[in-house]
């Protein structure tokens, strides 16, 4: 058994990552942390879990987690994760970041998104991009993991075989997505006030959402080249769930019967990738509570474009679930542990 | 054309007043306020009104409001209306409060259950409690009109008929409401976030809302005696409506038949409240967007208890409609203006 | 390991038999039936299920379950399934039927309320209702086990161990139920297509749904008297829950903390019925997905209402997860088995 | 005032054509025909009309609404609309056909996409396309108007201008559209179940949705020469509105502030399209019950990528209110009778 802590327990993805990690039958749960002063009973943040249990979720002192745990998630907000990371490292533990401070290689660009000075760019180097489809011979040897964005995540799996294989033109990906509200975390916000949401729909950040550089960082290595993504999300009405419609271009010559092969030998047999069935999409409701990545394509013989659609659930397959999966990885489990059923 | 001001139009009850009032075809909106520095164009509160409008909302000036408008209506926060609606009517204004600081008769009462001193006790007395059906001489003679509070326009229309004609028991009145969202106002609110009220449902206040001793002081009127309400509000994960569900006793010897004819003996001419034939009930969809109450009830010819079920808009009948409403008592003007189509 | 048959798994209730099953340590599921004719692969069924699992969903055959099952659990509709379940006991097999066909110990009073003609009436003293916390003792030992309907095993909690210590009035019980929509089954009908459930909220049934007669039996032998109900149902925008606010009368002298402890003696040991906290009350939320009941109350000393709150999943508590509740007393296996986390 | 009828009163956009045209100052609504036997009280169609009103809806009868109408609204399903018009059209009517039936000019490319016999070819070259921003001239001076799908009018509106103005690439029209239930109508379909469509989102026909042609050949006219797209609808859960998102390519030289102007070029007057400033893009919220098409776009200098964002109500700019709207230029009415407020 790994002891385990999760610091930021409380937040949308923290409280998913309790939930999943008290079922991981090879991880015993030593460390829920908060910013809050009082402590929460844990059935209070997972309902239905038993009155046994006795781990609460604490307010957060760096030397009880560092003392009770050999592996930490980071459910906290971007740009505070940094510090905190770098402290558990020193201290020898395995740092799962589910921030987007470690993701992107280059400091500027993480600077000129997020806004603020990156104070850990000599951890930048040693932190791996933890989407295990593409990354899971560099997860297996880190201590520091840099769990995707929920974004990147669902678009990339969709686009870089395909880019990957050189069968569609890398200077055209048009990534449409449309997410459900957890995504924007548990912060207060008008703009996520249930009469604002309700029966309402919208794009934001119109090409220019900070997962945009995350995309373009995966899909650059997967081509071979530096690429430029078009991106616009939307705010679906409802909680989980991030659905992409990804429009791109076939390179002459290349026959549809092509991009389904590329999308097997990448997926066949990756444990939490599906592919749909000739002339079928994905839906939010297939992936909703599991850490499965569904896609489905589309190209006519006589077009040259190429539809795919790929959907996950954003606090899963999109946040902890995946974090759950780069520990499996990282620590020699069942890819699977904590994640079926 | 009448001059009206709405004080406080950026809510969700001022912004309903001000789409209603656009509409009227007898008043003239001449000012709309807001605390906020910056004005704002009327088509961002109103989407869809015509370009040309002039009226912008604007912060609040007590001497531009009281120069521009005859009537005034207030859209304040609870405690914050008091001593502005004092001020409106010094200037010789109409004043329709839609807060709750002239409900309630009592004082004592009312700083029990907000909490805050009442600082205008005098006007109470000249205060009048806008429920139409049940006060429309009384609103016609007044400068001061307290706009009732959603639930209890819901639940009184159901109730005050029977317990006036005495067919029901009066110490027998049990509630059981469930509102729309947006009857908590637009104030943020951890509760009302998008991802904490979408498929989620439950009680709120459980028999202490603020609106109860509203409701007894209305009954209690109708019953000629004290009376207490047994009521737990609810909260929908949708937008606008209250459903109350009430459960009443009929007195011994009392038909059913007596039941549906107190009924229409007090809602015949009225034109917003309307009686469901025998064995239907009201929606809520049947009531938004309108100013109208509809009622429905059944009780069995040897069982005692009787059903009562109502539906209102919240922000309509329960709120800015019932404003209107009582404008065009006050005012003379055809009580349906602004308020059918 | 058990051999267990759900027959008819394509409904709500049936999809929700399986996913719980699949993930049950003791569990073998041998054999899924629909009426349809062609074969469902089982991630179809329950998203994210293991491509490696060899089980399909097929067209109904007595042989082929009676050989692969030991058990066999109904989901079948109301009047389909006495029948099947009278073969299924003749070729000894425990039978966990969710139908209401064996709940009612009248057969006179079935066919008053469901409208057709009882034809298995001796299996009727055979079966026993299938609701743990009260029935125990007898589900242990009968091969018929009739489960519950979703809104008395949500009322019937929350009013049985009050009436059974004698401490609310017998004759004072009126329910206010609220469920979401996946109640009504998966059968396609106008009142429950999207725009018509969507933003809005009404009461069905008023007084006259067809679990009034289980609930009232239920009660009646908690109470060792008849008594009767009021019961109005309504239908929530939202998908799973059922919250009950009910409304019962305390008998002279009984004061607050007896009904405490009444509630604490019935159900401290019950694995899946959860008090809360004084002054605290359930939400749909905190049941979702689980098998628990969860129940909250008030009564204010100087009053004698006590309002009791009731909050489960409907196709948890509601159905699925209870008949797999009863299935593990029937077979002597951990009560909590495959129903936590 | 004109006598109107709406042939097909009671399904989604029959219902809205009567409450717009209820509240429209030169209309008088003299028939409202069903399918069904029974007559219709108004005001169970549109609750909170005046109980005084004459209209009912009734079975269908020509000669009853030849004799009590001269202009006819047809919202019967496509394929069945044709037949009807022409019938009226004989009869001297004005027909305002709000089906499919003559809005494609070839009738081999109507039967090939919905999959039945034209029967009425010859009034092909007789019907106007009526979108009022495109056609306003045309729909001057013909009795058949062919209102627009839902899906064409939003997304036409958003891009004939630029084609129309030679400033986009012709042979790069991606289209990402999101619509609303109530576009599916009010046919009862398991795929839009509540349960179904709630908290879930996915793409349909993707791709083979047979709104393409009508999008092809109002965009070919506008463009001067063939056009084809790609056009992905997905279903939102909500109710009204639909939202889409359309991806461009700037022809080469050509500057960001020239697709400003082409835009206001083309709205500046009119009254029903609303362009938002820049940097904002519009919401479902704000044309939700109005006639309204809102388009926001960005282009960045260094791009040649343009994003255009079009909103509208499906059953108002979408269907029913651009219906009136083409009444009233056809009818020499003010455009915005009945449309505004």
């Amino acid at each position: 058994m790994l002891n385990c802590a999760v610091v930021g327990a409380t937040g949308y993805t923290g409280s998913e990552l309790v939930r999943i990690l008290l079922r991981h039958p090879r991880v015993r749960l030593t460390a829920l942390t908060t910013r809050q002063k009082d402590a929460i009973p844990l059935d209070r943040l997972v309902p239905g879990v038993s009155k046994q249990n006795p781990v609460q979720v604490r307010k957060f002192s760096f030397a009880e987690v560092r003392r009770k745990a050999d592996a930490v998630f980071l459910a906290l907000p971007h740009t505070e994760a940094m510090e905190t990371a770098a402290k558990f490292l020193r201290a020898g533990k395995i740092v799962i970041d589910l921030s987007a401070d470690f993701r992107l290689q280059s400091a500027p660009l993480y600077e000129k998104w997020y806004g603020v000075k990156h104070k850990q760019k000599k951890l930048l180097a040693r932190a791996v991009y933890g989407l295990p489809e593409l990354y899971r011979d560099q997860i297996q040897k880190t201590d520091l993991i840099a769990n995707p964005g929920c974004y990147p995540t669902g678009t990339c799996l969709g686009i870089a075989p395909l880019l990957g294989d050189g069968l569609v033109e890398p200077d055209f990906l048009v990534i449409d997505a449309k997410s459900g509200v957890s995504g924007a975390g548990k912060k207060l916000n008008p703009a996520t006030q249930f009469c604002e949401v309700d029966e309402n729909f919208y794009a934001y950040k119109v090409n220019r959402h900070q997962h945009t550089p995350e995309m373009e960082q995966v899909l650059s290595e997967a081509a071979g080249l530096e690429v430029r993504v078009t991106f616009v999300p939307h705010l679906l009405p409802l909680n989980r769930g991030i659905l992409s419609t990804i429009y791109l271009k076939k390179r002459p010559g290349v026959k549809v019967m092509e991009l389904r092969k590329s999308f097997e030998r990448a997926y066949a047999r990756e444990p939490f990738v599906r592919l749909c069935p000739e002339g079928e999409f994905p839906t939010l409701r297939e992936v909703q509570d599991t850490n499965f990545c569904r896609i489905g394509f589309t190209s006519a013989p006589d077009q040259d474009e190429v539809i795919v659609i790929t959907a996950i659930d954003n606090l899963v397959k999109g946040a902890s679930g995946q974090a759950v999966q780069n520990l499996n990885i990282r620590a020699g489990f069942p890819e699977e542990d904590g994640l079926l059923g």
